[in-house]
């Protein structure tokens, strides 16, 4: 079809627009990327634009912006509402790259044999959710586009969605869609891909332990004061117990088991769990008593600690007991686990085990609902025929571990399923070091992104 | 005496002296301050030249440099060595000082109510090392130096000593000595004066727990994945069991138990344990069951964790399983634990409980032997009867928590029993952020030393 020669055609452009914008360190989390964050903002803004959407406006929040546009051609036609985000994960330990985070270059892997893009927000989520846009010029160009389309790119996914969840309720009647379509998770290989149908939610942490008022020499004091890093080692030791089960009372109640049958479904999916310690360079793989390790990423909730900090880290051997120690922890959630509840009964836990010698304090940052959407809908039948067109082979709905909050927000706010329309592997290396998305995933996906709109608008209409 | 005229005619110089000393940032343990450092080194090596000292010598070591000198009047005489180190712990956290580490103020405070100097070693070790060259200057200049002198005064006391065993197995003849005198303790109280009788011993290592070839998603892979900083967390929570026992094999097998005679003599030491609270802001001390506060940081080893890190530690939120976590851990040890074989111990111990989903690296840093010295020898009773003049009280006998590894060594190489002749208090800050010496202390310090050379003159004749 002319789309896919417009696509084919138009490769170096696609690809250059990418890179600009992944030099561009939108890096949310960091007061000191602001200009950047929103210099990102007004770089989506205009390739909207340019790629031919109406009423692109870059709508204010308390945080940063998110950037809206639509293209409607026709209100008989189905409607299709594209998600994503424009800001990225921080790029830290910046030391660990092989090149610069925000310089993007091409290289080949093993992986990837015809190259992958090496950026901090290659596959999370710049190079997805671009690769919407770009779809969506080709098909304005080759007068193809056979659903309406609207934009929404926020700036806030990677601490939080806050000031997305008012913007959709008070602006429900512009985002009305027939399916929604987010592009930031991935499949299982370029032999197999796959659909995601369900999605961990998280509540994350942060605490602090303090000892003594000042920090204090460890001979002087050491045995008669509590350490606060021992104490928040123990603590935070009382959290998992020998089958890494999380001890945290009410924890589990909320649950869902899944049946043998379902069980077994989930555990079909290709995976090799030697390739998969290998690819880790792990001698074992370390997870909850019970469980195989899809069922572990997918359908059971963990805690882990993201960050810690106590004491002298410098150089060197210094003798201090510290005055205080620090921990970033999060649990990845699962139906029908409630974020806020499970926030609370965190705090509730760690405060109840702390020794008298010591002070904490809890504070919760950002979370998110667990979700799981249909596999049977128009609009997951639609992203699977379009997938079967452009790879050769029928999609497996899988469950990411990864979180997606605002997915369940869209289930509750605007009664429409998510489509998981990830085009990205998993050893992309998503907020890690060395974050890449293959070049021939973006163009394979601007081309299925194409291919959904028309398998989409006939599955409406049938 | 003419002694205590010239220390009173002369305490500007002698505070303004210290105070340019205590602007060099000689902290050892970090290599950007390795000009500093030798700064220092010259800086004491022209103060004792100045005082009156003979065949100075800045000595090289394949570390930083020994500073000796020498003063022998009358061979005959007893001969008095003098250890001291003109190095400084690591000053960060900065942000914690209410005035620059190395820019030393004078403040008055509720324990020093006639000025403490507010700085980075003002307590240790420079003002304390430096009453000796100046109880010398002053005893030189009045014609009332008694007993022959020799100064060693090192740069690497703060990590570990490294050079100094060797130093002193070469030089033995030349530091042939009756007493060694070092103040680098502190006492009860001004009110309370005591000499310490007894220092723990130290085994500090470095340990890395490592799981994944790279930091990865927590919600990717969160859950199967082992995690290094949970599992950190829980090996050193290992360490200790519910009642603040150590857990690691064999870890008390060599530590002397004191008879109940000994531990009520230690325990009768004026102690206020609601001050001590108070004083640290904390609800409660903790500790080894079944002992005093006295007790655990007196005669009992233990096991601190002084640094950890791992993670993101940024600001905001970041859903990183990191690839590695590390910790530094110190030991105290009491008489007859071996430092060398307790090192072995926790490395043993670590490595046996690590997971097979990680790997562990355990590096043993400097290390230290505890020691005891008597407190009926010629020395102890010479400073015991100076300390009474001074300050018009007997001195008490008393045991610290912190570790003077030269101590032991002295006493192995020199057979020498060394004189703990601290005049510094415990909350002075050592290690610590704001640490400060008092202006009293400092004065009373060089008159008590001038004093000590009396009565060991007279006590050693006798």
């Amino acid at each position: 079809m002319a789309v896919n020669d417009y696509i084919r055609a138009n490769q170096d452009k696609f690809l250059n627009e990418l890179l600009d914008l992944l030099r561009i360190p939108s890096v949310s989390a960091d007061p000191k990327f602001k200009n950047d964050v929103i210099s990102a903002a007004k770089f989506v803004a205009d390739a909207m634009e340019k790629a031919g959407a109406d009423l692109v406006e870059i709508c204010e929040t308390p945080g940063y912006p998110i950037v809206y546009g639509e293209k409607i051609i026709d209100p008989s036609l189905p409607t299709v509402l594209v998600y994503g985000h424009y800001d990225v994960q921080p790029a830290d330990p910046y030391e660990l790259w092989d090149s610069p985070p925000f310089e993007p270059v091409i290289k080949n892997t093993k992986i990837h044999p015809e190259g992958a893009i090496f950026a901090r927000g290659s596959a999370d989520d710049k190079g997805q959710f671009y690769m919407h846009i770009k779809a969506f010029e080709a098909m304005m160009a080759e007068n193809e586009l056979v659903c309406n389309v609207k934009f929404m790119i926020e700036g806030e996914e990677e601490v939080g969605s806050d000031n997305l969840e008012k913007f959709v309720v008070e602006n429900k009647e512009r985002l009305k869609s027939d399916v929604i379509l987010i592009s930031d998770t991935h499949m299982i290989s370029m032999q197999n891909p796959s659909i995601t149908v369900g999605l961990r939610g998280m509540a994350y942490m942060e605490v602090e332990v303090i000892g003594a008022n000042r920090d204090l020499h460890s001979g002087t004091y050491g045995g008669a004061v509590a350490n606060p890093i021992n104490i928040l080692c123990q603590m935070i030791s009382s959290m998992l117990d020998e089958n890494n089960h999380v001890t945290i009372p009410g924890f589990y109640d909320k649950v869902q088991a899944l049946t043998e049958e379902q069980r077994k479904r989930l555990n079909a999916a290709p995976f090799d769990l030697n390739e998969y310690k290998e690819k880790l360079d792990i001698a074992d793989v370390h997870g909850e008593k019970g469980y195989t390790t899809i069922e572990r990423v997918g359908i059971r909730p963990t805690l882990d600690v993201n960050g810690i900090w106590g004491g002298y880290i410098g150089e060197g051997a210094k003798t201090v007991l510290p005055s205080k120690a620090n921990a970033k922890i999060s649990m990845r959630l699962v139906p029908d686990q409630d974020w806020h509840e499970i926030a609370t009964l965190f705090e509730d836990y760690f405060k109840s085990v702390a020794p008298k010698s010591v002070k904490v304090k809890v504070k919760s940052h950002h979370g998110g609902s667990p979700a799981v959407v249909s596999d049977s809908s128009v609009g997951y039948r639609a992203a699977e025929a379009a997938m079967e067109e452009t790879f050769g082979k029928r999609p497996i709905p899988t469950r990411e571990g990864g979180s997606i909050p605002i997915v369940a927000l869209f289930q509750k706010e605007l009664a429409t399923d998510p489509i998981l329309f990830g085009f990205g592997l998993d050893t992309d290396a998503l907020h890690s070091p060395n974050e890449h998305y293959g070049v021939k995933n973006y163009f394979i996906g601007i081309e299925t992104i194409a291919a959904f709109f028309k398998k989409f608008r006939d599955l409406s209409q049938s």
